[in-house]
């Protein structure tokens, strides 16, 4: 049927009325990340090189919270993670990098070049170093802004005895990675894409969550949960990732078309409308026959799509068709 | 119907021909373990504190891959990782960690004491500290046998190019993690329990693979991969950790339960049957109706397990019946 396209800047609590000196710069990236998607896939290119390229580009913008916009730890350092897997369920991901300027091309090599499919930490900057892929000083990372919204974060924090519960702040509930600002806290990226011929691949990168303890890991890197491809179809999820990691979102999705032969619209609204928690989980999917969608349950989702069919799409909030 | 309770020791090639004085003391540990889970059952102990009990017994003899007998990285090191998730979908995982005797009750603490699910590597040992659990010197855990162990996977290394292709030495193919002596580079450890109320849990807990590269997570952690529970069955899977990954195997047999209808037995068999590569993965499930099932596609697994009518079973190799 093909091929398609799409693509993710984070799901969560966008507000509608986030001005345009926020909206605009993010729109713009989504539209020049498609166009680099959507002419890798006319000139051939395989998905799985297609994902990486578009997710790439999503990591150096600093307006998504993967690579350069990454959030920070409750210490206020940066621990980034990346996924990216192929339909033939080739796979490899990486967490807790602190240097690495891309870290979708290292989950990437260690699918390729080591016997493992997750590297961790240590580890995984050893293994970067090795590989001699670009990194740069962890301070690189640490952008003003993300200064500023861990500062306020643990500020919320201060009055919350039970750090597992809501943050109630001057009588009102507050949550830290769901502000309503439209900023890049809930800005996990993640790109699917299949080509003409079926073949389907999936990747996703985060900073992960402002104020999270070190050490934490997300649904990102963590195959069936933030990513997940196999011969039927490639999802990227984004939102609260513990939420995604309990719901086993991204292989659901797959589960669904294979053991309940729902399509790949029916299996993914019903993950995002059924199975997960309401205000936390969006994703974008793509079938091997060329279906897309990008059902979330949050407030808007960073997002853009395209088939080839000629039909395309750039859009944050619900759209009016849905 | 019933409680339920089944327990591994790593499924692998564990050679018929194992001599009793390596076969008996893991046979006496499945026995005793299996007898601390069943009291902790018959004396109303919710499943959750069922598993996390009987692992820790595993973690603590030397003869299995986990807690004291982990084994050791490529640099000689151990990096231990567990998850424990009862019905509810709560859950609670670690990888790295170094100094921790008990890492499943560290997985359990991540999981009630933590707004995350997973913590890994310096963060893990930081909370290990912070939450006062039992650590000891990592030297506790590097015993002669895992220093041999790891010298020979090193040695069958040295001769191979692409070393994530099977070992080629001295003319036939040698495999470090299934050398066939049914000594514990196989032998992560897990159990799986349900009450006469239906309330279920899970928990796995390993050293890894022999000689593997610093900062490797293998599918222990990994929620849907190595340790699964929800409403219908808990999942605790050992093997090849890379194909358990891609098989997303703890969360498919519990799929096959929710999308297909199948019965626990047969969701369980159809995974090692038929998603998974042979030679590869076993595991241990109970349902929430106290079905019982530990089907492997390996020469052999450690296991044991008994059910509320009386049924008891502590085996390695096939069953008679199977």
């Amino acid at each position: 049927m093909g091929w398609a396209i799409a693509l993710h800047g984070g799901a969560g609590d966008i507000s509608l009325s986030m001005p345009p000196e926020r909206r605009l710069p993010r729109e713009a990236a989504l539209r020049h990340c498609l166009r680099i998607g959507v002419d890798a896939l006319q000139t051939q290119k395989h998905p799985l090189d297609v994902v990486e390229l578009v997710v790439r580009e999503l990591e150096n913008h600093p307006n998504f919270n993967a690579g350069k916009g990454s959030v920070l730890t409750t210490v206020g350092t940066v621990e980034m993670e990346a996924c990216i897997m192929d339909g033939k369920k080739n796979c490899g991901a990486v967490s807790g990098l602190t240097t690495v300027v891309n870290p979708v091309s290292l989950a990437r090599l260690v699918m390729e070049k080591t016997p493992h499919i997750y590297l961790a930490f240590e580890g995984a900057e050893y293994f970067a170093r090795e590989q001699g892929v670009e990194t740069v000083n962890s301070s690189h990372f640490v952008t003003p802004e993300n200064v500023e919204r861990l500062k306020q974060a643990k500020e919320a924090n201060r009055v919350q005895i039970d750090y597992t519960q809501p943050i109630q702040k001057d009588g009102k509930t507050e949550n830290p990675i769901a502000d309503g600002d439209g900023d890049s806290q809930i800005g996990t990226v993640g790109c699917v894409a299949v080509d003409g011929n079926g073949n389907l691949a999936a990747a996703t990168s985060t900073g992960g969550l402002v104020n999270k303890m070190v050490g934490r890991i997300g649904d990102t890197p963590i195959i069936g949960a933030g990513t997940y491809a196999n011969s039927l179809c490639a999802v990227s999820a984004t939102g609260k990732g513990e939420s995604i990691i309990r719901g086993t979102v991204a292989r659901d999705v797959a589960a669904l078309m294979e053991f309940k032969g729902l399509s790949l619209r029916e299996a993914a609204a019903y993950v995002v409308e059924e199975c997960v928690p309401k205000g936390k989980v969006g994703l974008v999917a793509v079938s091997a026959s060329g279906e897309v969608t990008m059902p979330f349950n949050t407030t808007g989702m960073f997002r853009a799509c395209a088939t080839e069919d000629g039909y395309s799409e750039i859009a944050i909030w619900p759209s009016v068709q849905e």
